[in-house]
């Protein structure tokens, strides 16, 4: 029935406040209320419906797409959205867009590279639309490589142009959302060609199509590079191909702000830093974390409430089954899923912070942190994109069949989450970048202080010594306790990698054989800092009636979850026991139960609206049948009682008629 | 260029005889041919097409599944294929349909359940194809609880007649293949009430479209459940939604066999064992084991030949950049799911003589090996599809960005896959019942001798008392040590789930409570089980050169992997030392230097057609970027230079109409 909340009796059980957390989950009242707003908005808007779109072929999806990019441009500039509410807006429309490329990377792109001149000139263009602009900097044969990219500018000082082409076919532009069919222009990434000699991987500003007529330019092929996965997907997004047939540019549309090319063909290096590439970085994956716990957040919500609706087995004297959230196999999987999108949420704050630190000291050429900002953020990003796709698919698991139906929200979510873990940087890459700064920092110990999330290799020789203290279940219950364990254990991990390492004549060949465990070393540095992350967020003062009790629950959840899963670490590396492990296993068992009543509350603190969820099995009211049953009739399928083909294609089966009938 | 080998260096590398890995991986010499003209059959036929799929909308891929069908159904009827012939054709067909359950589900169960006189009427109907049927189980509100099931079979005496019935929204039939748009019959799962009383579930025969004008027939509502994960995927099946009102069928199609209905209304149990049952169980589980490795085998082989193709990174003086296979992260992410194939594919094998030897204890009425057979079928079927749909993203992964192309395969194999963890008994339930059979072997352990694949639980003793005793890299390359450890770690996990369980007072309560660590026991116990019957296999005399040995490199590789895996296990029952533990990883290494050569030669021994594997990366001869390139320009978006669109919803913003544009 309409109206009827199914769930309330769950949300009854809540021991906290769920206005409270819902500010605490948004950071504060001010981001909850902008939050909220948007989302409110996009939701109301039937111009934004969701539903249809995972039937549509790919044309009809990608117009689709574009009417949503134009209507919420639209209101941007009716409404007078700031850059902040429209940012917010877009992700609430929940759709990958050519806007996301324009506005997240060929923006940003200019505004970091550009100089003071190319900014006046290209970003009004931008601010206003009147160019909508890509970025092209993967190949079809190169992609985390940067270095490795074929495409050339070759500098022409008879004419002060560049030469942009595409000299094999590997070297096409490949992947690059917004490009395939929308982009006017695009930052291109080639190999600096002057005098015959190369000079290093740099950004160009090349338009492809006319601004009259939308054709590609002369010398320019473009094109979509097709399907990708799921059914809506980012096949809403035109990711595109691109060669370059010696197609010209002036000279001033590369971007200079740090190396530029004179008329005369002189390479000139600005005083700008090169650092300040690692600005960026730092930006771009504290957003990637950012949306990692949004996206994992989201499966979580849809898995906790369904896991309430249903009900599976135990049915005792005819009375209702057992709801499946009741179950203890079911809350070991989804009770650390919840724990991590919190997590998530918290460590992503945090790296705001980060940001703004390392901004701060660029500003003051102070370069010190960088390379550990550098480190942690890529450990950071992998660490989290990765749990969050395998941690949307245990929420689909989690759901039973039904979770495999399209209208579940749980395929799309994952279709459209999982580049994250290639994009920006592959997440075994960036692990073995982390490695190599930890086993760095093992190496310098006797001379150079370890900073930031790194300080506790500092207090090394401690950390190889002391083994853990804790002697009961109860014991557990202790932020020390658990952050000098993930210490120790990471710690341990690397000393020992650096010792295997020292064992090898060629230090590169030592890293390459080693390259495995050295993952394994740099994930147990990177939950360490998620765990003391979240840790250090509950010493903070965290308003509302239960809300920081029910944080350290799933504080407690998190990290007991990781030291179980991960026990060979620390039994390996000799710093728990075997007993002691096992209590920190029992005391998971106790701290599931303690989430239990609150889950529902819990899930409900991310102020998901039902069109943001985009989920029958996760809508607010838990009236899940009904609504599956009535959206089953909405398939192409069942326009009509006999289906398109049973003439054809079946009738003469089941009239014995196959060998003469044509198919 | 057309022709040109771009692996034939690789497949030089091969240190064995590629066709007798062939036979070895087919079984047979036989088994090999028949297989290997089934698949050149559908491959060379162009009405087999699958490149198509993913673009399709929903009515036109039914329509195209509908005529692969009927085109495969006449080859089976005009080349006079054999059931054998005709089941591997519908495999290499390679899109699920209606058949599947018609020929999988609907055809055994009456040949099952059926009694002589029921087989008579309905086997030769449902053989020649004059009826289509499926097998209408699970319920919108009920899946893996059969009990639960609520739709109703009232005997009516009077006319001596069932009503079958749907009293609840939730009672609707739901899910089952072929049921939407195609199915004229269907073996209905129904709660027998007879005189007012429940009589358990039952199977019924229910016409549900006319055969004449396949119109649904009055009080059948019928019709298709909508979108499923992926693009092509599970859409080219009719799963379907099924209600009755008041449906009347005759008494004679309950399928009476085991349970009898006379025209009084008695209920009178036959003398069939109910336990035939685990029979059909058996060999349902065994086939759902073998197509794992086949699917795990398909994503194995197209992101094996990839990571030789692709180059990241690593050039040196401007040279070519490094093969990704070569790097070790790559290769420990990569060769243990290679191993995994080939495991999955022996155990299989293996299953296939477990249940002909069910069938004939079942013939002469010994029950006693049932429970042990039941047991370990269930937790291999968790085993091997988690592992399987987990390493088909995983192989994806290593694919980089190009893996998350619809071209590449990989995606449609995930999304076709994964309901293989959830239907015939959900993977974390299966395990839940691996266990209560552990427990209770342990429990019994004094009067009642294991048997079959828990034999090892009579050396309890032992297991529990003796650890490992290697004390080399090398001393891990021994099957003794490795069974030795493998039977230790899950005789001890068994034996401490038993003792924790001793100390609550209900025994349920206490199963319910530690249900985590339980199914944690279940996992070590059943691989124990792939890895005893790998090591088995190698007992056997393999022929070819070189075959016995690589595989022996394979069956390592598996069973290290694990060890290093979940060492924490092997730590914490105290049967490894670290030290031990350490060098298993050490050999580990070492084992993927010796697999490196063999690697593609170990793929192309699964003897994959290109049109099987569907996908641009995994294409035989390695010709992968041409092929991407030139597939992107048929995506439809491409069929114009301006998309769709284009004029309506973009030209407007970026000519500065947008607020005065009708969207």
């Amino acid at each position: 029935m309409e109206g009827v909340d199914y769930l309330s009796d769950e949300r009854k059980k809540a021991q906290f406040d769920v206005e409270a957390m819902k500010v605490a989950w948004a950071g504060s009242r001010e981001a909850f209320q902008l939050s909220d707003r948007m989302a409110k908005l996009v939701a109301n808007d039937p111009a934004f419906e969701k539903f249809t779109r995972p039937m549509m072929g790919r044309k009809e999806l990608l117009k689709n797409t574009l009417r949503k990019a134009a209507h919420g441009w639209k209101l941007i500039v009716d409404l007078r959205l700031t850059e902040e509410e429209a940012k917010w807006l877009r992700l609430y429309i929940d759709e990958p867009a050519y806007t996301d490329l324009h506005w997240g990377m060929f923006f940003p792109a200019i505004e970091g590279q550009g100089t003071e001149e190319q900014k006046k000139k290209w970003l009004p263009l931008a601010q206003k639309m009147q160019i909508i602009g890509c970025y092209a900097q993967t190949e079809l044969g190169h992609g985390s490589n940067v270095q490795g990219l074929e495409t050339t500018a070759t500098f022409d000082p008879r004419t002060d142009e560049f030469v942009i082409h595409s000299p094999t076919l590997t070297s096409s532009k490949w992947w690059p959302g917004g490009l395939g069919k929308v982009s006017t222009h695009a930052v291109v990434y080639a190999r600096l060609i002057v005098g015959g000699e190369f000079h290093g991987v740099h950004g160009f500003i090349a338009q492809l199509r006319s601004l009259e007529d939308h054709s590609p330019l002369p010398g320019i092929t473009v094109g979509d590079i097709g399907m990708k996965f799921g059914n809506g997907a980012y096949n809403t997004m035109d990711n595109g191909v691109l060669r370059f047939d010696h197609v010209r540019i002036p000279r001033d549309q590369m971007l200079m702000r740090v190396t530029q090319v004179t008329k005369e063909g002189k390479i000139v290096q600005s005083d700008v830093p090169r650092q300040l590439i690692y600005g960026t970085m730092v930006y771009v994956r504290q957003t990637i974390v950012a949306d990692a716990s949004k996206a994992l957040s989201r499966a979580v919500c849809i898995a906790t409430r369904y896991s309430a609706v249903r009900r599976q087995f135990g049915s005792r004297n005819g009375g209702p089954e057992t709801q499946v959230i009741d179950y203890k196999t079911q809350q070991s999987r989804l009770f650390p899923l919840l724990a991590s999108a919190y997590a998530f949420r918290f460590v992503g704050e945090w790296l705001k912070w980060l940001y703004m630190d390392v901004q701060q000291r660029l500003a003051a050429n102070d370069f010190s942190t960088l390379p550990e900002a550098h480190a942690c953020t890529a450990g950071l990003k992998s660490l989290t994109t990765s749990a969050t796709a395998d941690g949307i698919e245990e929420c689909r698991k989690l759901c039973g069949g039904h979770g495999y139906l399209v209208s579940s929200g749980l395929p799309e979510l994952f279709a459209v989450y999982i580049p994250a873990c290639t994009y920006e940087g592959d997440n075994v890459v960036l692990l073995l970048q982390v490695a190599r700064f930890l086993v760095k920092t093992v190496s310098e110990l006797g001379y150079k202080k370890p900073v930031g999330t790194t300080a506790y290799m500092g207090r090394v020789a401690t950390l190889m010594q002391n083994n853990c203290s804790v002697q009961t279940a109860e014991g557990w219950l202790n932020p020390c306790a658990i952050v000098e364990a993930f210490e120790s254990r990471a710690a341990r991990m690397a000393v020992r990698c650096g010792r295997q390492l020292a064992k090898f004549e060629n230090p590169e060949e030592g890293f390459a054989e080693l390259s495995a465990d050295l993952v394994e070393a740099a994930v147990a540095h990177c939950q360490l800092i998620v765990v003391s992350k979240f840790v250090e967020k509950l010493q903070q003062d965290i308003p509302g009636k239960g809300v920081k009790q029910t944080l350290e629950v799933l504080c407690y959840v998190y990290a007991l979850f990781l030291l179980h899963k991960h026990q060979g670490d620390f039994l390996a590396t000799g710093y728990l026991t075997p007993k002691q492990a096992s209590l920190a296993n029992d005391q998971l068992r106790t701290l599931y139960s303690k989430v239990r009543p609150n889950a529902i509350a819990l899930v409900d603190s991310f102020s998901y609206t039902d069109h943001y969820l985009g989920s029958i099995l996760g809508c607010y009211d838990g009236n899940v049948y009904p609504k599956l049953y009535e959206a089953a009739w909405k398939d192409p399928l069942n326009d009509s009682d006999v289906v398109d083909g049973f003439h054809e294609y079946v009738q003469p089966i089941l009239k014995q008629k196959v060998r003469t009938a044509k198919l």
